[in-house]
């Protein structure tokens, strides 16, 4: 499918050169820049300018590439450690994100198990590599959206929150792919849009993605959700996740929770989109969730500009986890999963490890 | 009670001069300003220097003296004259607020039925009847908020929303009063304020208002409620009212709605204070009552700075309806109201007109 292929892609490999949006101007100016070597990724995932889970695992595969091309390393025992150093540099530049800790380990370890082949050949392979990460992630998130489909009803009035598009993944997204893919079916009326307070991911980056993919949106303040439910102008809500526990509890942006329990209110189904990999089988529950408490100022300030008065104290959690008992489907790459969550996560996992 | 008198008051006459907090300069500064004749408080009315409604009142009834305290005028029919064309002028400061023509009424009507005192006698009672407007008010949230003190358990950790202080009203507030008078006596823990988007009524005034009582407090913003909840971290919620119809559903502030859902989920009572004058006896529910829809730049900029996309679209409700089925009690001047909030009301109304 054509216009597909042609939604923008936050991150691009061109003729040897990463090419990124910047998001840190979105959504004053569209700028997509070169990232020319290894020290400008790091900046640029340091800064934000690279935002999103699986995108900095993507932008951090291709840094490495660039990183590593230039290499003068004789043997493999130089070029291995050589990786190994650039492995750590760049995973210092967001030292929580998971997705990019894991792009790194899946490149070094790549390359420490060819030792037959050619420094030359290593380089080669270290790009496909992170070509391969990024496809794949492309591939997911497309796959959610289209798996995602059959849960939009005709002319649905959809709720979002966060920002869960391309920007944030290779393509597409989570959430925003189901969303997208439904549109092109012919399937969204119109998408309300979460503001998502404190950082305005809503307002900044989703409203973004839509206006470039021509679906119709409106803004709203978080707490305008429940009202616009009450008057029955909702159909559905659908979330991305951060982390989705084996019970299905989830944990994502605060103010999900919040919008879980105004849809039960309201008999409108919740979905939660995410892929496999979003799914921690470590973990029992939801209960056993650290939740990040984030600086303060994120809540008193805007832009920097204070809007309380000195010494004001705010409490500010990045997340929340909505039980599993609100959630009424979770859309994966692999197909969707109704309750019982655990049973099901179980069962699919027991399969794949067969 | 000493401490209770000396809590700020946003308006103050004095020594014939009237002096208000400038609210558009809150939180930065702390300015009291004297208002000299009419044309300066329509200004400040007009500049949103005065808000709440009751404040707005307040400050038109004594910029009805100082607009009137010169005239030259040697006859009732001269002075009525003036009178007429005063009001007029200073309810178009802001033309919606009902608690500012309510007051204009009452002077101009109090001056048309004393033809028989001098010009010098009229002007007394107009000042005369300007402070009692402010009396009233005042006594009438004070008695808001010792009556609310009984439905506040020990300890309390209470969440409210917007701004409901002494800034909006004469002195002590609406659901502030009962959170400010069961602070005194020792009742209050913590205050959870939310933000309040778009125009971050908590975030700029309840925290002010509460730093200036001492009272322990922390800003979420909006989103975050109900996952406090979910936590126990709340023991109750109270917010005040914009309009409450014959059956208790009460319209206020957009997101109070959602507050009361959560509630209800966590088992929480979620309290409403106003006064009597808020009851509207004409509506029989909330399906009766109009919603404001203000400018959609109120959600897609910040301070005139815009967050959102060009041409990104906002729906900005400013009000939503709480249904009485959401609510524990109705706090007001003249006692609590339970449900059945409809039968309550309307034996309360047969016996004040007997």
């Amino acid at each position: 499918m054509k216009q597909n292929d042609e939604l923008y892609q936050s991150i691009k490999w061109k003729k040897d050169g990463l090419f990124i949006i910047d998001q840190t101007k979105l959504p004053a100016e569209e700028s997509r820049i070169e990232l020319e070597d290894a020290e400008q990724v790091w900046e640029a995932i340091r800064q934000l300018k690279v935002r999103g889970a699986p995108a900095i695992g993507i932008a951090g595969a291709y840094g490495f590439y660039l990183g590593i091309r230039d290499s003068k390393a004789k043997t493999h025992l130089q070029f291995m450690e050589k990786c190994r150093g650039l492995a750590d540099y760049l995973n210092s530049s967001r030292p929580t994100a998971v997705n990019l800790s894991w792009a790194l380990k899946v490149l070094v370890e790549r390359v420490a198990k060819q030792e037959g082949l050619s420094i030359s050949d290593l380089k080669k392979l270290i790009l496909q590599t992170a070509i391969t990460i990024h496809d794949e992630d492309r591939e997911l998130c497309k796959n959610i959206g289209m798996n995602g489909v059959e849960i939009v009803p005709d002319s649905a009035r959809i709720l979002t929150h966060c920002n869960t598009g391309g920007l944030a993944t290779g393509q597409y997204g989570t959430a925003f792919s189901v969303i997208f893919h439904a549109h092109q079916q012919g399937k969204v009326k119109q998408v309300w849009v979460d503001e998502t307070r404190p950082l305005l991911q809503g307002a900044r980056l989703t409203t973004w993605e839509l206006q470039k993919a021509s679906i119709p949106h409106s803004l709203i303040v978080d707490s305008a959700a429940g009202f616009l439910m009450s008057q029955g102008k909702v159909d559905m809500v659908i979330t991305g996740a951060d982390r989705i526990t084996k019970n299905g509890d989830t944990a994502n942006k605060i103010g999900t929770y919040m919008l879980s329990v105004l849809a039960k209110e309201h008999g409108i189904p919740f979905y939660v989109a995410a892929p496999y990999s979003t799914l921690d089988m470590e973990l029992d529950n939801g209960s056993q969730i650290e939740i990040e408490l984030r600086d303060e100022d994120e809540v008193t300030a805007f832009n920097h500009q204070k809007t309380t008065p000195e010494g004001t104290r705010a409490y500010n959690p990045a997340f929340d986890i909505t039980p599993h008992q609100n959630i009424s489907a979770i859309i994966t790459e692999k197909g969707i999963i109704y309750p019982e969550f655990e049973k099901k996560i179980l069962e699919h996992f027991a399969m794949t490890t067969e």
